[in-house]
């Protein structure tokens, strides 16, 4: 066959099974934005290719995958990040209009350009690192034509630039004013309205809530995945950051590709993600933000089985973080996760959180999205704070 | 008077004075490499300019200063990091050849060219985000030839790059092996042979030491520090880091320009530096990666008057970071530094660490080393995580 590119020369953590997949002498061939080949140079096909790339004995992993973010807002809060540290209290910070208030005004002002304008920097950030993969929620509009608005300038993200965007639903992630006194009349208007009219429309990949004392209940949550299932999306939750709701539990009998932070995940929580396959995303970020003390639970996820992903969590509340290698030393440093850990909690396990099984491993198959890194040794990737050893990435064989 | 360059339309951080400095309506004459004013536009004088740069609203700080690193060193730890994630023992990590040791072999073991070509990618992450001046010390190779070595390296980093590096003789941060039971001669060694063959060639502008139980004690650093003076170096001391030795007050009694690190600083340090005019250099990236959990005494610094700076402390071991921003966001984060605190941190303080008198604010009659960004407000510097607005970097007036 003639295939359009060959890597050679080449060392693969190919993720494919557990670990690493680490391959020494390795050979990529790719056809039709696919790869055809991965794996020992000594035991690849023939290979007669339009383009041969010699890797000079560089590392390739799968292109890196970001399973969670809230890249598209408007504004930031770097002001009230300034007046917190400051020594101003909660409550001026509130009456400057600071919190997430502030974000869904902000976005609620911003037009569909704008959004985009606004995240394409954002998503520059993590494309730079190697990023082909990247997943947008909603969830700052909080009314029909804002949460619509938000989810358009997500797809349109994947128009602007080479990368794979998926979107998610996060109609369900405060409350806005509007309805500060009916929690259950907001989820109405979520279930009835705006997410048949965002699934007619084709905008959500994905269907998310926030389950916490001061988000959601497991009752509203429950009503948010029953509408999601009525249009056949798949769900994930914010679950356990704050406290203990059981949202995990939750999202696992409704088949979540996954539930996300986890810090206060208990042991019946991990038994029922492992039991339904549920991935864990772990959202390091968020924990330093804001300084939490409580870990996840990483040692019983891990016995457990449960597939752990690692993201960003991007968003100008908690997370303003744009480094999937920061995350990534972030997860190792502050949850004690391996290098296996951290690089499978960006490929391999942030594809199954998304529930695109095309990707996240360099398998015979599978997308061809590589990024090709100027490293030693892939822990590299995860010990080194504030450096990009990108060499190049590519997007659907390109 | 006709200049060389005249940027307008910026925003100021100058850092002058306390604070940030801000002026909205800025402009920054430059003549000869230095900055012939900066200030209110309204304010300037007639600005006849070769050459006119519209920064169209961009914040211009001074360029950031590391005012702590060990940029030059063999090797890097990663396989360390991975062994250790992966649950291996000190025992097991030593016997595979791991701590300073394996840097210490790995740095002896480099040509100076060596040496170079590896911290180059060290410091053009470093400049990427903004850096016009780097401290580089000594301290991995532990005899006469290698840390000579050292040094010379870090000058040609100077040469081929458009940065000032700033050289530290650190030949106090280990016992090497060949002493191992002899401290003192090696304290010896270096003060009577090879700190005077450093100074007759020129290779350092100051001496710092490690003073701690598992470094060297207050009399040996004491024995340092006299040397430098026979040598009219100044000093600066690694001190309070593991445990509290007093280095801190030792330095400041000494004169000391610095004292780092500093976690278990008690109150007559604090009052000691502040008499001295010593700077506390705090190293955020150390206190992450090792999951300290002892804080630095800020808000006694602070109260104190002791001027703060933040530095990456880049090494292999227990700090392997190149970026300010993020060195700045930890710096927040972590310790609770202000925005100015932190901004001030990487620039005033940080030349005033390095005894620099001639940059690290924004005024007439100081380098024209410059940072401009592209943020709204200098807060973003310090909020985000993993991200690098810098639109253009000046050093000395270019
Ligand atoms: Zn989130
Ligand atoms: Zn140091």
């Amino acid at each position: 066959m003639l295939y359009d590119t060959v890597w050679k020369g080449a060392r693969l953590a190919t993720m494919a099974g557990e670990g690493m997949g680490a391959v020494d002498h390795g050979v990529i061939a790719a056809k039709d934005g696919m790869i055809a080949y991965a794996g020992p140079a000594a035991e690849a096909p023939a290979l007669h290719a339009k383009r041969i790339v010699d890797c000079k004995g560089r590392w390739i992993t799968p292109g890196l995958i970001d399973c969670h973010t809230h890249l598209i807002h408007g504004g930031d809060r770097a002001a009230e990040f300034e007046m917190r540290l400051g020594g101003a209290s909660y409550e001026e910070i509130a009456r400057a209009g600071g919190g997430i208030v502030s974000t869904m005004r902000a976005t609620r002002a911003a037009s569909e350009d704008e959004l985009v304008a606004a995240a394409l920097p954002r998503l520059d950030a993590l494309i730079a690192e190697g990023a082909t993969t990247v997943e947008v929620k909603s969830g700052y509009g909080l009314d029909r034509d804002s949460e619509i608005r938000m989810l358009r300038a997500a797809r349109r993200l994947g128009e602007e630039r080479a990368v794979s965007i998926a979107t998610t639903f996060l109609g369900a992630h405060a409350l806005p004013p509007e309805f500060a006194d009916d929690a259950d009349g907001y989820i109405a208007l979520l279930c009835d309205e705006v997410l048949p009219e965002v699934a007619a429309l084709g905008l959500a990949d994905a269907v998310d809530a926030f389950c916490e004392s001061i988000g959601f209940t497991p009752a509203q949550t429950e009503r948010m995945f029953a509408a999601a299932a009525r249009h056949v999306l798949p769900v994930k939750l914010h679950a356990e950051q704050l406290s203990n709701l059981h949202g995990a539990a939750l999202a696992a009998r409704h088949g979540a590709l996954s539930a996300d932070h986890l810090e206060h995940l208990d042991e019946a929580g991990i038994a029922a993600m492992a039991a339904s396959g549920t991935v864990a995303t772990l959202l390091p970020g968020a924990y330093y933000f804001v300084r939490e003390t409580k870990l996840p639970p990483v040692a019983g996820l891990r016995s457990a089985g449960v597939p752990i992903a690692l993201a960003t969590d991007c968003n100008p509340g908690t997370s303003p973080l744009t480094s999937l290698l920061l995350t990534m030393n972030m997860g190792a440093t502050l949850f004690r996760l391996t290098v296996p850990e951290c690089l499978a909690g960006v490929t391999r396990n942030a594809a199954r959180a998304l529930g695109l099984a095309d990707r996240g491993t360099l398998e015979a198959g599978k997308r061809c999205d590589l990024a090709i890194w100027d490293v030693e040794r892939p822990a590299q990737l995860v010990y080194r704070m504030g450096f990009n050893p990108l060499h190049a990435r590519i997007w659907s064989g390109q």
